[in-house]
């Protein structure tokens, strides 16, 4: 496949090919969805003669506007409590980094974002995990098997709300037993909202920054990623009301020097995006979920989580081990030349030997391809052999 | 003054205001310098649709033209050689995370670019400092003063070349000395090769990937920011011949994802600028770094090692705290309404007590207020009491 001047920088395709077999790439996050045209065209239209550093914690205009989205969502924080970071993923290395030493200790509910363990080997920390059941739609454990992992180590708990990889959405109600807890042992709540805006059904979205009570603990992880589907910006939001962890933050910012400048232009002009365009996605996400979980559902042996939020589910397959199932059908089956590429869960759990026999599907291709790619998983189902 | 739509992301105008007082930079790394028309029109022009993720380690055709540009400046490494990184800071982290555990040592010949400081905190590491001194026009310290420095948990040896902040270039034979020592003690050998480009008076830059005989120890950072004048895009390039390093810093390069989309097509697309740019850029510091250095010369008092390359010069005033000297620049001193701010010292020493009475002057403004701001500061010291 030949690569167009832009193309091979962007590797999303939905349909890649592997030893001349298209494959259907259920695996990665990266949403087939157009960035909003106020974005793009942004930077096409920039007057800068000097591409410079900006201030290391982003803008101060930007912040502000950064500051009124978030009052638009019920969040009451100023530009002051806000570091524009590289990604969500830096945000999260800044907050690990400034509230925890090596081996100290945080407490995740998993399935966890895989690369929450990348950020916390970089920082020399310990990932503590209290499971959450597919049984139980993945809701948050009871306090008690919190408070059954605190030692003295322990300096936080990170959640994702809505959840990769669960699509879990933590209720009102889940979110103050969390606050509970963390004001009860003195320890950070980390909340990684960068799925926000993707909620359905009705459900409503309870941030920890609503939560008053917890205003010195809270820390939030924000993204316009996938807000906008424009994960290549690489900007993202390192968000709390406690000034002396954003003191400290900005350290590790002013190290880096600056977030990317083209990206922040981007993503200030993708404020000014249009309710239209969101309500457009919602209704894509939440089609495309209504047809995955319904043809999953179709298939023996197969359980599966239905998602709140965000745009992945978890699928339990009647499989011994994913990992070789997935590794199969790549290299062994097609129906007529097409394959598909699923995420083994067992990169989302960090118990050993937990969820040997899960997926994580993301469902950030188009109803038709959703389709073919979960009648192909089917029919591989139907033949595969342990 | 008001600040434009676009402006307002970028902090780096040579006469910024204080108090109603005009204040010459002469304390930040940011050029003044125009960026090649060729890096700003690629993204005014992109077509994309969807900013997406690109590859952890940047696209394969844009790290196959980086190598070209190292075969061009004879250094032989090849695209798999190559992780494409969010400016070179984050190339610093990466190799420190990839090499070295908490409580492992560093040896940096100080005075050494501060940011070392913050990336060795994030890392968990020990900066080991060897002193070079502004007598020896901040030479490579002997052998012997590493090798006493070297302990079980020493891993590498850090050198910036052409040296911020002292505009020192290393000799080829320094390059060897050091090539012996890391070969001896098994250590790696990171340059920071940033200023590659910024190298006067007909000196010929030698990099430590020319020397063969340390290809599995050496490791190089590189960067777009200063060599384009394009800090903003937040590029950088980590190289190294030893596969088994690559292999461990794309692990934190995938945990972060992607460098960012649009600034790889500017940086891609800055690969073309012409010949004639760089001329005309060295030209200019040159004429700036001579310009500089005389009228410093002409202060009492004033001791200065005239730079080789980079555009930071150190200079010893006759005070006894250049820190307390430089608040008081800001704050009780002006002519005409105009004064200078510089870079006390102290910050790119980690021996407590060393470089106090000295400044780092950053040669990043016209010839007219260089002057300005050299005049600003013998009269300053005509009045100063320490
Ligand atoms: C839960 C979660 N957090 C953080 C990130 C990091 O995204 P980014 O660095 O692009 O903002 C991702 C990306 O997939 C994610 O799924
Ligand atoms: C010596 C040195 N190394 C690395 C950097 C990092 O620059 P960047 O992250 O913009 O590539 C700088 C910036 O001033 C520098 O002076």
């Amino acid at each position: 496949m030949p690569e167009s001047p832009i193309r091979k920088l962007v590797p999303y395709a939905e349909q890649a090919y592997k030893d001349g077999k298209t494959v259907y790439h259920l695996n990665i996050g990266q949403p087939d969805i157009k960035t909003p045209e106020v974005a793009l065209d942004a930077v096409k239209v920039h007057s800068l003669d000097i591409l410079a550093y900006t201030r290391s914690e982003g803008s101060e205009a930007y912040r502000k506007k950064i500051a009124e989205y978030y009052h638009k969502n019920n969040i009451q924080v100023e530009h002051d409590d806000i570091i524009v970071t590289t990604g969500g993923s830096e945000a999260l290395l800044f907050a690990f980094g400034s509230i925890m030493d090596s081996d100290d200790e945080i407490i995740i509910p998993e399935p966890f974002y895989a690369n929450y363990n990348g950020f916390s080997t970089a920082s020399d920390i310990k990932v503590v995990p209290v499971i959450s059941k597919i049984e139980d739609n993945f809701a948050l454990p009871a306090i008690e098997e919190f408070e059954k992992l605190i030692t003295p180590k322990t300096k936080a708990i990170l959640i994702c709300n809505p959840g990769n990889p669960t699509g879990y959405l933590y209720s009102k109600e889940e979110i103050k037993k969390l606050a509970q807890i963390v004001k009860k042992h003195d320890l950070f709540l980390i909340a990684d909202e960068v799925y926000r805006e993707f909620v359905y059904d009705g459900n409503e979205f309870y941030s920890i920054m609503q939560e008053e009570s917890i205003a010195e603990n809270a820390i939030m992880i924000d993204s316009v990623s996938k807000r906008y589907s424009m994960c290549g910006a690489r900007i993202g939001y390192l968000v709390s009301k406690n000034k002396s962890f954003i003191k400290t933050a900005l350290k590790f910012a002013q190290a880096r020097l600056s977030p990317p400048t083209l990206a922040q232009i981007a993503s200030e002009a993708a404020l000014s995006t249009p309710q239209s365009y969101f309500d457009g996605v919602i209704n894509d996400y939440v089609s495309r979920r209504n047809t995955l979980i319904s043809e999953l559902e179709k298939i023996d042996g197969v359980k599966v989580a239905k998602p709140k939020g965000a745009f992945y589910c978890i699928a339990e397959l009647p499989v011994k081990s994913a990992d070789n199932f997935a590794k199969w059908l790549l290299e062994k089956f097609d129906i007529d030349k097409e394959t598909v590429m699923v995420a083994p869960a067992a990169g989302f759990y960090s118990t050993p030997g937990v969820g040997l026999n899960q997926i994580r599907i993301a469902y950030v291709l188009n109803e038709n391809s959703l389709i073919k790619a979960v009648n192909i998983l089917k029919e591989a189902l139907k033949v595969y052999k342990d």
